[in-house]
């Protein structure tokens, strides 16, 4: 329960960042794929924290070492286990958190549903996880090699990126360290983050993502809405607050005739307001949609909070982290993504 | 796949618009809860058609027939069967779009997918199915009853409701017909719907949902984040394009240091810009979220647009269609998240 | 939770044999398909009470309406509701059970676990919830056209039909009423169940089937294995001890150099005491298993029993009930046998 | 798809024989139980190969390493990843495999379904896997303390336990190698085992298991009955052909009156042939069932056989296999008896 996505091309994940290894088992993966591990150590890459001055500076290797349901370099068909092991857990940068509840954290609600709770480093709640989901997305990204998914940073705290996405050129997102395709932009978002980081604070941020060439009649009427599978799998991204595609709330203050995508004779829409998706289901044209994210809850500066007694207590954070997630979201979105394509893909085929 | 909500209180639906009647099964409801059948028919007449001058005039009774699971006025414990009969469809009304793809309906994307479609009223894809929605979530309500689920319309178009929910009385919502619970708000939000139902247009809006007096604990890590299962929940309504909850697309330009939502003695936060969830998992404050609602694409103008050979052809909407969705959609919202809450419920006892 | 079988190609049903109605949906069923409804009908008429002399006197004309998810005929590829409504009945005939526990029934069982019970006919546990089984499993059937599925009776009591599935003409199997293709054996059967009938008894029996034409591939690994899907479906039966397929329980005393399936250089085998599966996944050569069926709980005689409140009593059935429910189980088992290919088929597909 | 086990208590698994581990993720055990590692090795050593001279002469020491979801000894609510190494694995055995399908494997139809395979010990199909369940089960066991599960071996070959298990006392059980809790019937099975083994030749054999203690309520109506449930996890065990429960095959033959369990008053039954479930639900009496298992196909004598090009070609085993494999699957069927009483108490739970 909930450590699962994807019903026929399913991901199931286990792992703490303080546990000797994190890890998953990639179910469903068609059979025959040859696997690029460079590929997959790349997007693990992008991921990983230390990488940047914006980024956490914990360094950890993680090197994923694949277990199972691979043979002479190609997918079986059988499951695939996998683990990233924690090379570099610092326990003691938590032995001040025992019992204390960190604000916007999730050691209150975790400690209250299960009475017990891996304190260091936020046990199953630590973002750590996510390099499961690179894992599992970047198999799934082979296995869909002719969709194109792109996610890039187009908000950090007020500067936000003002074009539109057809004006960016994708090449452009990996050549700056806060992944967002526009240099000057860029620039401005990276100077941000550096000053808000000196402030010991942190600062929220919006990824967009980009998914070209998508099959027409993906997506499964009523409740397993291609978007609403792609919703889902962003808002578990850890501080996710928000999902939209295609005209998302702008959209809200549009009248029908100012909205509606209009029909080339090709079969294509002279607009794309919908998102490339229309009644939960593909159309063929450019899926789009953006994920907000909120500041890291952890913070460099004194806060009152409580303990799991309900004293009050005072606490400033002492371990290494992001002041700002939004670049390494990126290939987390994009992991996500692939996912949610690779089980919605697997669904269209079999009833063709 | 596809046509079911939830794991262990499941709604299964199906049914067209134009076909002899809809329905649905709803797998998992407790056994022994009497249930109100009064407030079940008053939620489905807060959703019929027909029930004011800003509403599609279309007239449906919408009478649910339950048809097992219940003995003596009680659940049972077995699966629900109900229907809710199709008393006034015109077929003619649709008899000009045999082959017509209307634009930014799900008319092209079914026939790719399906390569057969009921062209009547947009066969499955017709918002018609969210009927059997509201009788599965006023079925949920009554398991819940101490949960209080409060949606309201907070905008349309360009007129948004000012206030914070905490300022509002809810007992507001049902007294005017676009259910917004501040009356001056509401009575803009009607001037203007009438006035673009006038030119033939529709226009979007934002749902604003508030649930109270939720437990401690519901919610699943990493893939069945409450917050996640009520975004694919929403995500699942006809004509939604985005999802946030607490601080939402705003919580993306905020600093950490201003976000945090400091605890007080008593465990309960002095903010609550997380919105009663952290970690996914509910903390007992009131969870709050919007739900952004497209226009309505029928629209009562002349458009171009093509048919399922390619001509160019033009059409006109004659059938009976809401100007905004967003008065109808109020019980809606509701109806998904009692779902989601019934089914989170029943995961978190399953443990206790 | 568990009223659903399978989970491409789904049948999910609710009803009671004494409410309004019972009834399904199928989900997941492929666009397009011509629906022959004849043969459905067809299907139902195999199963249905008072057909002979052998069966429940109970009449039901069992006509099953379709209520969505198909149009002009065929398949639309969306949901497909139905219901059969009850028609005879007759509450009386169970108004002296109100709260009496009938032995070796789920009264019992049923009462402790919901705390709520509809007395009349076993609320849902009655075998009337097969008709829907059957509505589902001839819809599978016309998906899987050259798949032949044909069961039969080959145990009645201590009588057996001695000769091995290859000797016998299927075409046989409707000549008689017990549905046994060896027409010497059939009468004793018909006899031995008519003597039981009249001594007020019942008596088990086991029932055939064997699946030929299964494309090789069908059969996840591990806990989806072919045959682990037919006997979970199979256990499903009212009535329903044991499930064996291929050598079963007498290749508990073989050796394996007797036991192997040696291959032709066709790549079929020599014999086939794997009964068509190897590793949980069809090999092409036929598949056959055994299902039984122990005696019917209501018997026409006295029994002493207890009442909700552990008093002892005395009753005796006075509906009308089957002496013998095996051939009125041999659609049922092919009707579930094609729920579960149609569902591995989709999954197999899913691959391709 | 196929390699996971339970809804709520939930086991996913990965593992080939000659990969570098197999191992798998508990997901939904309950937070707070402090696990006895030692009863899991336990569990381990009861199925490891290399144990006696009637089982498999490899040796592996099947040492579990959990890798998260327990701390300070418990668990923690969240998933528990655990790997078993593989040490012993001699890929020289199996070279002679390459492209030969051995008789009465998993080797052609994993060809066929994969068209990829990993030859070297069957691959994903080898009986490795159950070190995994083990593991599971395990753990499972420890969650349901008030449940006792026995498994012993009851046949092999023509050698039958003819006494009824509530003449056994099931201490008995682990005193001989062959896991026969009566000593005569055991030294007559093993001593039959041996001279089968000296032939190069294997036997099956029938594993019987009785679980007690059970509450009342455990099951879900129609699909999801206990004994259904329990069957699929016997028939996913290799090698198995058939399942029975309660009266199974022998209640085909008998009457009604004789079959039927008469209450007593302080509602036990009489008899209990039902086999502790009516309906599908547990009624509180023992539950006990008889598993099948075939010949292991690897005989150490020369059978004539095929390549995948469809040559003829002479094999013989190699490896070190077993004989009979009963002994080894007695904690096996324990194991996944375990998961699925986890998983349906869960379900139990959730409706309380």
């Amino acid at each position: 329960m909930g450590n699962s996505i994807g019903n026929l091309f399913k991901l199931t994940t286990f792992g703490e960042s303080h546990g000797p290894a994190i890890g998953g088992i990639i179910d469903g993966c068609p059979a025959g794929i040859a696997l690029d591990f460079d590929a997959i150590q790349y997007e693990l890459d992008r991921r990983k924290p230390g990488q940047s001055k914006i980024t956490t500076q914990r360094k950890e290797p993680d090197e994923v070492e694949f277990l199972s349901g691979i043979f002479e370099g190609k997918t079986t068909g059988t499951s695939i286990g996998f683990q990233i092991k924690n090379t570099n857990q610092k326990s003691k940068d938590y032995s001040h958190n025992t019992n204390v509840y960190r604000p916007s954290h999730a050691d209150y609600t975790y400690d209250k549903k299960y009475g017990i709770r891996d304190h260091r480093g936020g046990g199953r709640s630590s973002a750590r996880e996510t390099a499961n989901w690179i894992v599992g997305g970047a198999v799934a990204k082979q296995f869909l090699k002719n969709i194109k998914i792109n996610a890039f940073t187009s908000s950090v705290g007020n500067i936000t990126l003002g074009k539109a996405y057809q004006q960016l050129d994708f090449d452009e997102t990996e050549k700056n360290i806060v992944r967002c395709p526009d240099k000057n932009t860029a620039n401005k978002m990276i100077e941000l983050i550096d000053t808000i980081r000196k402030q010991g604070d942190t600062i929220g941020g919006i990824v967009t993502c980009v998914i070209q060439n998508v099959p027409i009649g993906l997506g499964e009427p009523i409740f397993d809405k291609l978007h609403a599978a792609l919703g889902q799998a962003m808002l578990s991204i850890n501080a996710v607050k928000g999902f939209e595609y295609g005209s998302g709330f702008e959209g809200a203050k549009m009248k029908g005739s100012e909205h509606n995508d209009l029909f080339n004779t090709d079969e294509t829409t002279k607009t794309n307001l919908s998102g490339g998706i229309q009644g939960g289901i593909s159309n063929g044209m450019d899926i789009y949609f953006k994920v907000a994210f909120k500041p890291v809850a952890t913070i460099m500066q004194k806060q009152i909070t409580i303990d799991s007694d309900g004293n009050l207590t005072e606490m400033q954070g002492k371990g290494r982290h992001d002041p700002c997630v939004v670049p390494r979201a990126v290939p987390i979105v994009e992991a996500l993504s692939a996912l949610v394509l690779a089980d919605y893909f697997l669904q269209f085929n079999s009833r063709k």
